[in-house]
């Protein structure tokens, strides 16, 4: 799983019947600090009502998300899997 | 997924017998704002019908293209998806 | 596998029910010397009770993972298998 | 698929048994244009009769790898599977 | 697979049960002139009897490292499956 920020969303209407009804949000890697954007930024399925602006753990596989989400034909790979309350690095 | 930009198409009359038959398309990872160019450009199965320039939501990973396509055997990792007709990002 | 730090631990109370029970550590992959940080950090669950700034074995893979793990719905990609005592490089 | 400038070859006495009877090429992954290098090289099975220079679509991920070589034990992820005649990038 | 240099091995007394008895090695993948680092070090299962310094074909893919060693839990991705020894670039 990676430290990812919910960014926003991306509005499509013509899209792969197994995306309908589930909630999609663009999330983008962060850094240890929580804040700087690093890599790339992709769609991401939501399982946790996560909201905009959110911390969140992602996972990012495919096999990983079809067996979350019970569906074998879904065409996704990043799932969000929780919410991040706090990242702890001690010095 | 990804969100790329639909650049062209390659001609390739020398191929894979799984690969026939299939709408090749060009496309190109894009940053949020849709525009700005961000890793490898690479060869998707569309799904779709996109058309050139459009901005459109690519799977990339092999499980979930055999799975999409019905075909154990093609050699493909990236499928288009979706269209996408916008990117909401709050500010 | 790959050379990873532990650099700490993120605290999550919203998440995925198969992430419960689990110790996930928050590691950084470092280059030959150790040191210098090189690529994303991630969270990876601790089969090997890693503790912090402890140079571990990661294995980054999510079929490897579920078979770890013994659950083939884990949302997980990243494992310690492996705590170093040291790196050889002869010259 | 990716698009890839086939650059040459690698001479190996000694190797996995499942490697032998297949030729292997060396390819270089290539931006938009064709010619400049983007990304790592890596060693391709050839399908389909690559020769020096050749732009070729590759396909790069185990498991459509083992499918297409009928080869559920052959250590590869990338195969030759089009040669490119043209690309097509309207403006 | 990739190219890649062996230089060196890691010392990992606490470690998976499923390391042990296997053979690991310290690789990094180098450009098309085998001297240049090229991406991230990583820890790999010597299958073909490689020494330091040695030229490796290298495979990266957690499924075939699972076939090729007949154990499905073992976390490993890359496994070193040939002794390069020549690059053969025509100009």
């Amino acid at each position: 799983m990676f430290i990812c920020r919910v960014v926003g969303d991306v509005v499509s209407t013509i899209k792969n019947e197994h995306l309908r009804g589930h909630k999609l949000l663009l999330v983008q890697p962060v850094d240890l600090d929580g804040v700087t954007a690093k890599g790339e930024s992709m769609i991401a399925v939501d399982k946790v009502d996560a909201g905009p602006n959110d911390l969140v753990l992602v996972n990012r596989e495919g096999g990983s998300a079809r067996q979350l989400l019970n569906n074998a034909k879904i065409p996704v790979q990043a799932v969000i899997v929780g919410v991040i309350d706090d990242i702890d690095i001690p010095v």
